[in-house]
């Protein structure tokens, strides 16, 4: 039995990667740290795991030596003390933004503040199973993508590999509140953000960079808080090289995902549920990317969709934690979603 | 042309004054005050009052002497500060708590502190135009009920007065998240406030004191916050005296509100709008009152709704501006909600 | 291996279903019926199951013989229909409401049709594994009851038969759209629905009946539409028998609930979770049950809530068949739910 | 006082006609009729009217001759009996889809039939007040825009006629549940429809074809359901001609803007509301229109948002009328908008 633990175990990626972990059958949850509320118990903050686990949230200087840590920490924060994460655990997987970027410079774009150990960087592996599953297997550093990110990712790695796609990609991001995470804020507060369709960021949201880099093409991504405490969906618009027809783009999608467990191919002529919709994936692993042909036009949209929380975090957290422990990749992220929700 | 003046416009009861105020034909909107955002124009902190004003927030030492000042100040703070309120305008409308119960104890009971200014409580007519019309015409201190108040007053006072209905009254209350204010905190923020169910008052919410004093009836309320911005729903359920007839009922709500502007009886045997329900309410300052007698049961079930911030609020203390100010007493508030909405 | 069928599945309740049974270790889902889309792939109805299952919707004809078949049929047709269910199956677990009531005039009163198969009905387990454990290890007709109902059996049997609650019952019932199933008609028109408080049951909910046959007490509940998908949250309001004390509750509900797999006692002193709220238990079998007191009143307010789909459908019936076909009670129902969500 | 009529006031768009029409102190709202509930009282199928107004829908056999007509019905039925509304009133206002497009072959490329008056279509002056202001003064055929199209005319044309944007424009369309209409259908099921984010029109949703009509430019649009009742909002991306500096674009708006009523340009540096937002504009006739420049890029991110009911349909119609008719051109469409809402 492999023993975890999770730092910064209060907010809302840390509470879904207790709730994911506690209900593993091949890890045990040593520990979770929260500086707010230290001593509190777990279930307290997180009233789904009533009954799920006893444990209370304690200080990090009560912390030991894991097999796999992880970090649910702040950027910034996260690069400054990652030498001493690192002390703690044979795995490391980062939830935060800080090593994502295998650029000092574009994270000091991005995040304007310089990097504080780019010497760091390029030792950790990106958590994206479905293209580095192989490193993944040895990897001691592990860093997963932002939610939008990896929704980005898993929509147009396949269409970028295949040379399918080219030029400049328009990227329109839908959010919910979660993503905010749990601090309250104006920007949060119920009666602000209930129905809000709010463009919080027109242009370079951050996880903009993140696709690029993993796509090789020039991205714009615009982002919008939508009604909805979870999931993400992205939509993106992008020329295609030769003839643009549904063959040529389903079979690219086909020869990389055909076997992946948690990335289905959502492209129906009809129905309710012809393209991916994060409605009917909360709690679930699942990222669904679809796409239309718009007849005559070089274009190709693409449309993906996952929960930020699982998918977008600490589920494809798990699904790295189990690669490299060398766990059944599916481990703990079996549940389907519900419909409806 | 009136002059009138709003203390503490930057909340979300003082935002609906300013709403109605700057639309309101007969009346000129001199001065709204913030504390906390003194200075900022009124239409960056309430963005659908863009090109409706151009006013921004002052400091209270600017404030002159109104034909009407309105108080959306928090509790305690009303009471403390009420003697240099009263020396600002011809007429005060409170829309705090602190002058709504007669009784200085009773206040004590359900505030938790004592009352600071005893003396004038009874010097306030309650803000109830369908109960205290007359004694509004001549008003110079005006106490609006609270949101959940007035809809529970507007259900049970007909009944009560008639002899109709007789014990203790069971008050259910569900309430939008507009009623917490704006000031942000983890309760209200929108990944956990939405699509809550949340019983925030179990039992004594202070507004069954209102309710009580109001009725003169024994009222035992639960308050629980439902997924909504505006809108508060009461249901009550009561013993009957004598035989319970939908006639019985019927007649004693038609005998009090058939020319009330702003209550509306809504009883029906069928369709999608059997009962009131503030979904079509919000923005209007109805309050919508039905009732359904169970065949056999010497009960009746009382239902009533409105929009917390009109009605149950600003509308509310603009209607009594009107009395009070000779105005026609609709005008401003002729807006009649949305459907679909 | 057990072969179970479900009859009915492309309904919401029998989606719920499906969905349990497709990942349930313990058993094969062998067929599932749809008059309305037979020949259907399941997961085009319900695409949460995509990946899940390559299985879909037979006629009727096509069924053979099964260790348990679950009914997810309108009422009236059940009871018309049963003796051929009960051919098709040694256990036959009924979700439809014709066999919930134990009393043939009791069920025509509330459903306005005399009943078909009144000798049939006293052959049921109610499908309550709290109270009926024992009974149902050996049961081969088991009627599982509604949503509401079971939120309110679970909320007031404990104290009932301590003899702890005397007099008329009064149950506040909410509930989200998932419960009027996915027949399209006006009333269940997101337009109509969305931020409804929509009381479509003032008095006499079918609902009520079973709740007061379980507890021998009088109940008069009011049923209310609230926005959410999933989701029942009860209120009720009970006169306590001798001294109304906190800890004389909580004991009462402890002796019954102490060991229970899936009812959890939720009353708490702060917190944004004092209270039961069915908006973490999406998707979960929990039933939270919580009270309060109210210092110097003689009244208890109790509060239950459920997903209406699980505990109160289709996973309340999964657990049924675990005790039922000597399978781990809890399984295939260990989702803890989502928070936030 | 002109007298009014409209034929169609049963649906959503009807029912908007009806509360604006019934408001407004310059007209008679003389006959409303429906095929479906002819005989029913108004304001049984629009509760919100209830008080307002005390007419039944009427049978257009009923019909008498209007000063103006308003037709709130569905296209092709339209266009076929265009002739005998002409017959009925000095000017026709027309919502549906039949007269928008002015090519009779695009109308078949978007509709899929061919257009049974193309003689007809010429003769309608296009309901845009902004920009055909003069013309409307005295037309007696008016067309108003679909919602989605007035809300891309609006954004993009103060651009396109200045000539700062060129080539492809990439629009993103979000949409709340009343733009589908009140007939009921598994699409529109509230459980379905509840927090979805539906990629219902991927490409060539209809509209797309009045944007470019209007603009000249070309335009690909993608339409989202989003979660709402109301409420549009729009993305558009398009590059500019030239240097692309906020102050450009700025002043090409404010000078066709400047003096405009119902268009407000929304774009700030900071605060909760720096871009266009349905949340705070149901009811309200308005349209915000709002951009952003990406540093460095030759692209402008233009946001705009309406009520898709009002400036989308019913208000953008009666400010037609009230320019035709020589009423002020606000009347009957002052009400602000809500906040928070």
């Amino acid at each position: 039995m492999k023993r975890v633990a999770v730092i910064g175990g209060s907010g809302y990626i840390g509470g879904e990667l207790l709730r994911l972990l506690t209900a593993h059958p091949g890890v045990e949850l040593a520990a979770a740290t929260s500086r707010r509320l230290g001593g509190r118990l777990i279930d307290g903050v997180h009233p789904n795991l009533r009954g799920r686990t006893s444990l209370a949230f304690v200080d990090e200087d009560k912390l030991e030596h894991y097999d796999a840590l992880f970090l649910a920490t702040p950027h910034r924060e996260t690069m400054l003390r990652m030498p001493e994460f690192l002390a703690r655990a044979e795995v490391v997987i980062d939830l935060s933004a800080d090593f994502r970027l295998g650029c000092a410079d574009t994270y000091a774009d991005y995040y304007g503040v310089p990097h504080a150990a780019p010497e760091l960087v390029e030792t950790f592996v990106p958590g994206i199973p479905e293209f580095h599953r192989t490193r993944l297997r040895t990897a001691d550093r592990i860093s997963v993508p932002g939610c939008m990110a990896n929704a980005g990712i898993l929509a147009l790695t396949p269409l970028a590999q295949a040379g399918l796609i080219e030029g400049e990609v328009a990227v329109d991001a839908r959010t919910g509140s979660s993503g905010a995470g749990n601090t309250a804020g104006p920007a949060n507060l119920h009666a602000e953000r209930s129905g809000a369709l709010r463009v919080f960021a027109p242009t370079r949201h951050r996880h903009e960079a993140e696709i690029a880099q993993a796509t090789g093409l020039p991205v714009r991504m615009t982002a919008t808080g939508v009604e909805a405490v979870r999931g993400v969906q992205l939509l993106a618009r992008a020329n295609v090289t030769g003839e643009a027809t549904e063959r040529r783009i389903r079979a690219a999608y086909r020869a990389v995902y055909r076997d992946e467990p948690f990335v289905r191919i959502v492209a129906h002529r009809k129905g309710l549920h012809r393209f991916p919709d994060a409605k009917i994936l909360s709690g679930s692993n699942f990222c669904d990317v679809g796409f239309a042909i718009d007849p005559g036009s070089p274009q190709v949209t693409v449309i993906s969709a996952l929960d930020n929380l699982v998918k977008g975090g600490a589920g494809n957290a798990v699904q790295c934690m189990n690669i490299r422990l060398g766990l059944p990749e599916r481990e703990g992220l079996e549940f389907t979603g519900l419909h409806p929700n």
